[in-house]
């Protein structure tokens, strides 16, 4: 195997692969990427045999063959290559180790046998539909955060990716929960996804394919099966096991009779919360919301430190429910606001009931959030 | 005790002071900053009983008076309230609680007694002298990288700032070592530092004194004792305890007799430096120099990822010494032309005798590296 390739355009997908590839040297081979020249197409591997992804990238091949070799070496030696190299691969076969040359620098890496490469078979996928990359982007941004690290929990440890009916036509839907806030955020179904089945997305499949979406073309592909999931954006293919298990019956934990209602700007309130908060030193950091007509007091206690409180009056707030005082975790609180556009809207109904938190201008997310005692 | 002051300013002072504070909890007061409002002028001071930072604000005093207040907690709501807010601090005096107000925002802090604030006596300060706050930069620049942080030679965890005589009149130098490395570097001998005691200045006031240095005007004070160094920087005050102890007889190390040059340019050597590096996952990552006349070979082992090598020929490299490999730790190599302007220069004895290095452009700045076995 024999080609050369720009350093920039090796670099970018050598950056996808290495991020994919293990770093713990448990499989030697995992660590390693496979590098395929075919013709006049190069592709790269990496699989933790959760996730594989495969990119391809021009290059000039002068003979054809594949090799594997340490992603995150090849990495950190592409990276600090000269801008504007032109890179050498050349690798005799067999046991022979892997020549990169670049201008005077030359490196020699351990190969390890292609035939040793786990292939992560993605069987038949037979439902296929298009996605706006944008539209992928809001579904996992407006949902992730909620995702549980809790893993006894599996079943909650990724994004519930389903269709379902609404009003007006079929809907895809993300959630995710921990048990102490749920985010749904729906969009219209797309042509081809219709009868696919509910899956769980595992979330450094997420994390992975959310690094992609930032250079993604507008449209993207998803193909699924019961097992599998595979996303097509551009020039790289990320193929992701699913997580085996039942998401649980989400609608039952979104309330229907909430009525009490607040209207607040996003920034007025995220500002406030983080300022009052700043009291405590605590992980949960409990902040309490009191209300009253058009009136909304911020508070926060740490017996260490003191108290801190600050008012938001109707100049800034709308509220015409009963008075009452409810406590959120703060962070809680801001994981959902960094997700709103301009005013965030919250459907109280009394302080010890899940509370629904809505993005004003965005009735597409939805945000359950638990109280806490404060 | 009542004032008002700008949020930014009192930002910037609370910055610098709660630096120094005391992170952990040990000692409550230690965590506290000492806030003094007198006439016109407001005082912060934090110490960890290692150093003291006193800052002078400008502020509207309103009644006279002071008190303490947890630094990182007073930081951490001033930087979260709105640019351009005023901010009153509220004390009744006593066990009272000290109030924070900055719009509708307000924030009661628990406050300790003024009299449990410990006061770091600097005492008498006989050496006083003015360092251009550019030069003292690079004192601190040019050494600091090679302090020791191994606890046992705690004569080594600072800066040996020290009067020496020169060619041309008296020197003020600055020296660092840790065993493996060390820089020298001087500067003319500021009027007023005539017969002041060579001192050890501790790695935690080097650094503190480093970010002060950012803002610094041209001209900062620095005042000495046997056991105590003072730095007046515009409206900061910096006092530190100097580590008690002897710093080794530095000259000795330096090598007198080496005469083997190797002229190479900053930016090739230390890219190069670190491309053959990348091969290795080793803390210590030994790179190998392989001279011969107008080349140098870089090259690099790592036995489980291969090898890596890479010339510099005669367009970038000159040296006519005899032939000789020489092994350096990667990161001690790159310390150093971290520092350097340009082209720098290498002085060999041979494959196991300490090697100069020398910034081309600076001759102020004198390192020594102790080569390794490669």
């Amino acid at each position: 195997m024999k080609f050369t390739a720009e350093r920039a355009t090796l670099l970018k997908a050598l950056a996808h692969i290495q991020s994919v590839a293990e770093k713990r040297n448990t499989i030697p081979i995992l660590a390693n990427v496979l590098i395929e020249a075919r013709d006049i197409r190069l592709s790269l591997t990496a699989t933790d045999m959760e996730i594989a992804i495969v990119e391809d990238i021009p290059a000039t091949i002068v003979t054809p063959g594949s090799v594997t070799a340490p992603a995150s070496v090849l990495y950190e030696i592409v990276r600090k290559l000269p801008d504007g190299s032109e890179v050498e691969l050349d690798h005799a076969g067999g046991d022979a180790q892997l020549d990169l040359r670049a201008g005077r620098f030359s490196t020699r890496l351990n190969a390890l046998s292609v035939d040793d490469f786990p292939s992560m078979v993605a069987g038949d996928l037979p439902h296929q539909f298009k996605l706006n990359s944008a539209v992928l982007k809001t579904l996992i941004d407006r949902t992730r955060f909620a995702i549980s690290t809790e893993e006894t929990r599996y079943y909650l440890n990724g994004i519930y990716l389903h269709v379902t009916d609404g009003e007006t036509g079929g809907l895809l839907r993300a959630v995710a929960t921990d048990g102490h806030r749920l985010a749904r955020v729906e969009t219209e179904l797309p042509a081809g996804a219709a009868g696919m089945p509910g899956v769980i997305v595992p979330r450094k499949t997420v994390a992975e394919l959310r690094k992609l979406l930032d250079e993604a073309p507008d449209e993207i592909q998803v193909a699924v099966s019961d097992t599998r999931i595979q996303f097509t954006i551009g020039p790289v293919m990320l193929t992701s096991k699913l997580i085996d298990g039942t998401f649980p019956e989400y609608e039952r934990v979104i309330p229907s009779g909430n009525n009490r209602i607040l209207r607040v700007g996003k920034k007025d309130f995220s500002d406030a919360v983080s300022r009052v908060a700043a009291i405590s030193q605590e992980r949960s950091r409990p902040v309490k919301l009191a209300l009253s007509r058009d009136l909304l007091v911020l508070s926060a206690i740490s017996a260490d430190q003191g108290m801190a409180t600050e008012e938001l009056d109707d100049n800034r707030v709308s509220y015409d429910g009963a008075d009452m005082e409810i406590g959120f975790q703060a962070r809680y609180l801001n994981d959902i606001t960094d997700q709103v556009n301009k005013d965030v809207e919250f459907v109280f109904a009394d302080s010890a009931a899940p509370t629904i938190v809505r993005d004003v201008d965005s009735p597409s997310a939805l945000y359950v959030l638990m109280p806490m005692r404060v």
